[in-house]
Formats: structure tokens, C-alpha cells, sequence
């Protein structure tokens, strides 16, 4: 039903900056439909020599750390330079709501009125692989529609960092001014994906211990591998809410990228990144063919009960499946 | 060189009991040679009738409960009841030796020295899914060389104990005689794989710190969904050094071993272990034929190219990918 040259028309629309035909391609990017997948394949095919002109900017920080408010005074700062933004959230495990960390908009209230910025809310949770696939085709989308900065944005809580910082140019991570906690809490890991460090609610009766925070941080820093040789991570400090060190954060960052720029280490970065993705995702592709191939099916039960009644074993079951399935290659 | 006949013979020495075939079978399995693990499996398959019929027993806690104190005062136990006991250790991190958790024989002092135990190292540091590997089928050896009782050990750091978990029929877990502590590190998800709880060192000055414990995660388990329905997780006191509550454990465990025995439960686990297991092995493998596809190999460049130049993307790419190796599959 739909043709490819249904695709070129929506490419287009989305390259014109149509707010709602961006919204609906990172719906069909997300919907599992076959259908929808096949056309959203089409559509970002159209679309890809018009992607990467962005600078992808992951968020990090335990819940409460202040992110959506920080992501408001960030975008709104960069918004008010002639930038458009575009945020996209990860939250692979929702586990409290089941929902998405931003599904209610107002927590963004005054960014999501400005005309220049995207707000996308997490895709439904799912395997994380889902969901690492939706955000990196969001992404392109987005910069097909001439979005400037990308903000992915992440819960402080393990796994989807490695998964957020694998997909961004840059990676910055929020901290409580609560020294104590704010190292306790971290694995080292964690840190060396940062490339800039803000300790964020350094206001009011919070300042000295947001500046202690920092020194710690600063203090830990020394034992955590330079994620570039010759780069060291910065600690600064910032309150979202009363918006102070807002605009030295976004210096920061753009001099940080135009530094990776001249010394090749963002196109280099961002092959690397090309590299993993499309390794990880030919693996979870052929995955389910394997699982969903009929010959494989057909065969299942009689190799696990060969197993049972010791006249195979896990491995030999494992090489008679994979024998099946790679024989019926051809077919498909 | 090795015929099928070696194989054979191989086999009849680890049933016939002889230590050195069953530790040479094992460094087989550990081994990364082609022609080791061909005949390695060949070896299982020959044994895999003799196998199954073993307590697999899973023992996990922090670094510093105790364990190998108390995997030597169970040991000894049920070594003095007439049972035949393998150790074998999980420790796919071991970041703080690079080598094994139990590489220190002295450390099971009392143990090593009786005849009818085993205990065997953890293989080389590797990849969880390596060392779950290995460790499944050293299991399998050390049932076929007449082990009654096999105990593998985990550190308690996460990933592993849920590797261990779906290896084993009966779950451990030590804790220290600390109710805050206790109760600050475990992840529920941890606590739901435990089919008995034991709070070690429940001795002298600690006694009463321990018993508090014990009530503290009584408590906290009526949060945790119940693994078996019906069945409740009890928690218990132990002293390893003072080789109190041993003998209760180890009634405790075979209790509900046997309860899950009558109620056919034993068997099913067993099986959904075996199904989860063949999947993952059939996965690890089909990933390694991938990437060591010449033809794949041939084509990766071309196909990341084509991304960065915007003529593909990489689902596409993966799906080429895919095809390539797949259409090879008749050749192999």
C-alpha cells in the first residue's frame, strides 16, 4: 500500500521542518508493526544523507538531580542563541509508571512552547536494544529536520548510559551538591563516560556544599582513564533553577566539540559509534530470524529432548539448529 | 589425532572416578582450542547419560561473609554423610587478582584434603557467557564422575548470580550479621533467586546482631515474590567457623530438594534451564559464525561506507549482512 514514493513525500515533509511529520516518523520508527518498520526504513533511507549535522548531547543523573529543569534552562539558553533543539529521552525500565520520564510535558512547560524545540517523550518501555534503536533513528530524524543539538536524556541508573553515551558526541552528567553521596553512589564506569561534569543546585544554602561536591568530584577524576588522550573531564557547577552557570555550561560543551572537531576525534567518534550500532544491530536482526524460523521451530523440541535423553548435548543441539536455520537461507 | 575411540576411553576414566581425567576433562572445557573443544564434546556426549542426577547447590554472598568457610564446614558435612562433593567456582570479574577466587587451595584446607571432594577453580577470567559455559559442563562432567552434591560458587556482584541461578536447583545466600548493611546492598531481584537465606558468623559478639538481621530479612522477603509458589524462603542463622547450624542447612536443603522432587518442580526447573540455556549457547554460536564469516568480512566495509555516505542505513546494512551469511550457509 505504501510506495516508495510515499516515502519521498514524507522524507520531504519531515526535511521542512514539519513539526508533525517528525512526531509521526518517530512513531513509526517506534511501532513494531512490520508494515510501519518497512516504511520507516524507506523514509530514513530518503533521509540519511541529511543526518549527522548535529552535536548529540547525552544527560545523565540519578532521579531528582534536576534534569528536566536543567534540560529547560539549557534548551531555552541555546534556543535564545538561534539553535534548535530537539530532546529525546531513554527510560528503558520505567518501572514506576510504566511510562515515559517526560510523558508530561509541563515538566518542560516553557521550552515546549518555544517553536524551535522538539520535545519527544521515552518510547514505550521495552528490551533496551528496543528502545537504543528507536532513539538512534529518532535522532536522525530529528537532524533531517534540521534540529542543531540533539539532547538524549537519561536516568542515573546504570545500563542506559553505556547505551546513551554509545549514541551521543558528547556526554554530560548531572550531580546533587551532596558530596558524601554524590561519590558513593557512582561506579567509576560511570564516570569515565563523562566528558563535563556539573554539579547541579548550587543556590542558595546549598552553594558551599555543591563547591565541596566539585572538589570531590575533581579529587575522583584523578583516578578515572581520560575518555580522549591529552582531555581531562570538568567539574563545574550550575542551578538549573536559578539559571546561573547555565550559558558557561554551553561554552563548555561547544568548545569541547569544536576541540574533538579540529583534532578528528568527533568524526572519529562518531564512526566508532556507526561501527558498534550496526555490529549490535545485524546480531539482534539475525537473532530473530534464527528464533523465528520455521525450520528452527520445526526442529526445536526434538533437539532439547535428545539433550534430556543424553544422546546430544547443548552445544551439538546448538550446531544442528544453526545448520537448519543457515541451510534455509537461501529460501527466504 | 584424537579419534572418537579416545573419546571413549577418555569417558570411562572420569566415570571410573579418577580425579585427574575429570580435572584434565574440565581444562578441556576451559580450553579455547578448536581441536580441545571438539573433543571435549565429544567426551560430554559420551557422558551425558550418566549426568543429571546431582544436587546442583548455588552459594553466592559478598566478598567477606564467608563463604569458602562455609562451603568447607557444608562440604565436610555432607562429606561425613557419605556424599561425594564438587566445588566449582564462578568469577567472571575477578578484577582485584585477575585469576580465581578459590585459585588458593589453603583456602579449603580441610576440604581438598578429603578423597571424595573435588574442588576445581574458577576458569580464566572471560566473558560471563564463557565462563557460564564452562562452568555448566563441568557440572555435567562432575555428575558423571559420581559427585553427588555440587557446589558453585559466585561473588555476589550482580550479573553472575542470575548465570548461577539458572544453573542450579537450590540457591544460597550468605549475609553478613549486619541488619542495616545487610539489607543496603541486595537488589530485590537478588533476593527473589534465593531458595534459602543464611546469616553467617551468627557467633559471640555477633549473635544478637544476627538474629536482628534475620528478622529485618524475614521481613523484607514478604515484599519479594515467592520463587515457587507456595514455597517461602527462609531465612536461617549459621557459623561457619564454629560449624554451627551446618548440619540444619544442609537438612533444610535437601527438604526442599525433595519437596520440589514430589512436586515435579525439580524436574521442570531443571528443563526450563536446559531450554534457556540450549538458546543462549544456539545464540553465542550463530554470533560467532557471523563475525568470522569470510563473506560477511568481505562486505562489513563496503556497508559501513555506504551508511556514512548515506546510500544505506544500518538496518539495511544489517539486512545485507544477513543475506550474505546466510546464503553461505549451504558452503559450510
Amino acid at each position: 500500500m505504501k510506495t516508495s514514493e510515499h516515502a519521498v513525500d514524507f522524507a520531504n515533509q519531515i526535511r521542512s521542518g514539519k513539526r508533525r511529520s517528525l512526531a509521526r516518523a518517530i512513531t513509526l520508527v517506534e511501532s513494531t508493526r512490520r508494515e510501519d518498520m518497512a516504511f520507516a526504513q524507506d523514509v530514513l533511507l530518503e533521509l540519511m544523507p541529511y543526518t549527522g549535522k548535529s552535536v548529540r548531547i547525552g544527560i545523565t543523573g540519578v532521579p531528582g538531580v534536576g534534569k528536566s529543569t536543567f534540560i529547560e534552562a539549557l534548551g531555552s539558553h541555546a534556543s535564545s542563541l538561534g539553535k534548535k533543539i530537539a530532546v529525546l529521552a531513554v527510560d528503558p525500565s520505567s518501572p514506576y509508571t510504566g511510562g515515559s520520564i517526560l510523558g508530561d510535558k509541563t515538566r518542560m512547560q516553557d521550552l515546549s512552547r518555544l517553536d524551535e524545540v522538539f520535545i519527544r517523550p521515552s518510547p514505550t518501555a521495552g528490551t533496551l536494544g528496543g528502545v537504543s534503536r528507536k532513539t538512534r533513528e529518532s535522532i536522525l530524524l530529528c537532524e533531517a529536520a534540521g534540529y542543531d543539538v540533539i539532547i538524549v536524556e537519561t536516568v542515573g541508573v546504570g545500563q542506559s548510559e553505556y547505551e546513551v553515551a554509545s549514541m551521543v558526541d558528547f556526554f554530560l552528567m548531572l550531580m546533587l551538591p551532596n558530596a558524601g553521596d554524590s561519590l558513593q553512589g557512582i561506579k567509576r564506569g560511570i564516570m569515565e563516560l563523562a566528558d563535563l561534569i556539573l554539579v547541579n543546585k548550587a543556590d542558595g544554602s546549598y552553594s558551599k556544599k555543591a563547591e565541596s561536591a566539585a572538589r570531590d568530584l575533581q579529587n575522583a577524576l584523578h583516578l578515572v582513564r581520560p575518555k580522549y588522550k591529552g582531555y581531562t573531564t570538568e567539574v563545574a557547577l550550575c542551578s538549573a533553577l536559578e539559571q546561573t552557570g547555565i550559558d558557561q555550561a554551553w561554552k563548555k560543551l561547544n568548545e569541547y566539540a569544536a576541540r574533538l572537531k579540529s583534532d578528528g576525534l568527533f568524526a572519529e567518534n562518531r564512526k566508532r559509534q556507526l561501527i558498534h550500532w550496526t555490529r549490535r544491530l545485524t546480531e539482534e536482526l539475525l537473532l530473530s530470524e534464527l528464533w523465528g524460523s520455521e525450520e528452527v521451530g520445526r526442529i526445536w523440541d526434538r533437539q532439547i529432548a535428545a539433550i534430556q535423553q543424553g544422546t546430544s548435548t547443548p552445544v551439538k543441539a546448538g550446531r544442528t539448529l544453526i545448520k537448519a536455520f543457515r541451510e534455509t537461507g537461501r529460501k527466504k
